[in-house]
């Protein structure tokens, strides 16, 4: 039994490291927040949180890998079977997840999506932070180009090129739902709907 | 003749701290980046800079505003004479943009998008730079909005809902471009016309 107890433990101990984080880097922003802030707001020694995360970098990318947790469980689901959902079927389904489990994230109430804008701005300064980042979008960018292999519509195209324009539908999402007033789930996928379904851009 | 000299004079001078701002926000970020960083760079005197610009909000405006002319000369010719563009060529047309005049800024050669994404994680923390992007993002939105409205094949469509699918394919273009290797601007363009010709998500 001691193992799975202490592995349980080094799993809660480590949540709550990332909750504290999270909070911080939401309300004050990266540069703002120093590792003793994280480590006083934990309420923790210092010794057992560099324990779990060396740096700020290691716990930036834990956050984001929080966040990214519910996007791969949607995709699994969406996937499962050899499922070939049509493309703004998949956008709804993945867009509906950032509302409900990143938007506001079940463990904190927190939006974790504040903190995927200060990543990206992150990135740019930091070579870790661009690493990670990259690694992470191509990850999301394969599992919509799974989608666009599946589906017979898009047999002519190059998947992961498809991939990066839904991809793309889903990034600018995030970012009109911060920063551009009046932006709502229903009114943005049925312009992403109705775009899909223009004739304009048929090829043949 | 003495007001247009001056006139010019005021304009070469304003655009001397602009490049001077950009250069640092660019390299530093903006957090890094003092007002008296950008007045030794301008190689002013704090006068003369503050007689231009009162805060370091009002020089992120600036270095934006000067990216988005690009876009808004763009738009401008595109809607012409009543053109109806299709919305994969204004994608194409607005995307090319952002590659040779904004990513690459001819007055400074620097890479404006990269000072964009920091206005973006800028804006969650200032109203006052929130308040200025989504007045920039309505506008590019409306630019787009027009293109949708002047499109048969979108005419059950709300224009303004999209003109929001659209800039979201360039706000994530940008994004990708700055933080995903190998992303250029053909293979993204093909994705889009392809996601964009597929009958998935055709109405009817």
């Amino acid at each position: 039994m001691m193992p799975r107890v202490t592995e349980q433990h080094r799993a809660t101990r480590r949540a709550e490291i990332i909750n504290a984080a999270a909070r911080l880097f939401a309300t004050n922003g990266f540069h703002a927040t120093a590792m003793a802030d994280i480590i006083s707001d934990a309420g923790l020694s210092a010794g057992a949180v560099y324990r779990y995360f060396r740096s700020k970098e290691e716990l930036i990318a834990a956050v984001a890998e929080e966040a990214l947790t519910a996007a791969d469980e949607t995709f699994r689901d969406l996937l499962a079977d050899g499922a070939a959902p049509a493309p703004e079927h998949a956008l709804a389904i993945i867009i509906t997840t950032i509302d409900t489990r990143i938007g506001r994230h079940p463990g904190t109430g927190l939006d974790l999506t504040r903190i995927g804008v200060q990543v990206w701005a992150e990135a740019l300064r930091s070579p870790d932070v661009a690493l990670r980042v990259n690694q992470v979008y191509r990850r999301l960018r394969g599992n919509f180009a799974e989608i666009a292999r599946r589906r017979p519509g898009l047999a002519g195209a190059d998947p992961e090129q498809v991939g990066a324009a839904m991809l793309a539908l889903v990034q600018g999402y995030v970012l009109q739902r911060l920063l551009m007033t009046g932006t709502d789930t229903t009114g943005y996928l049925a312009g992403v709907t109705a775009l899909l379904a223009t004739e304009d851009g048929r090829r043949e």
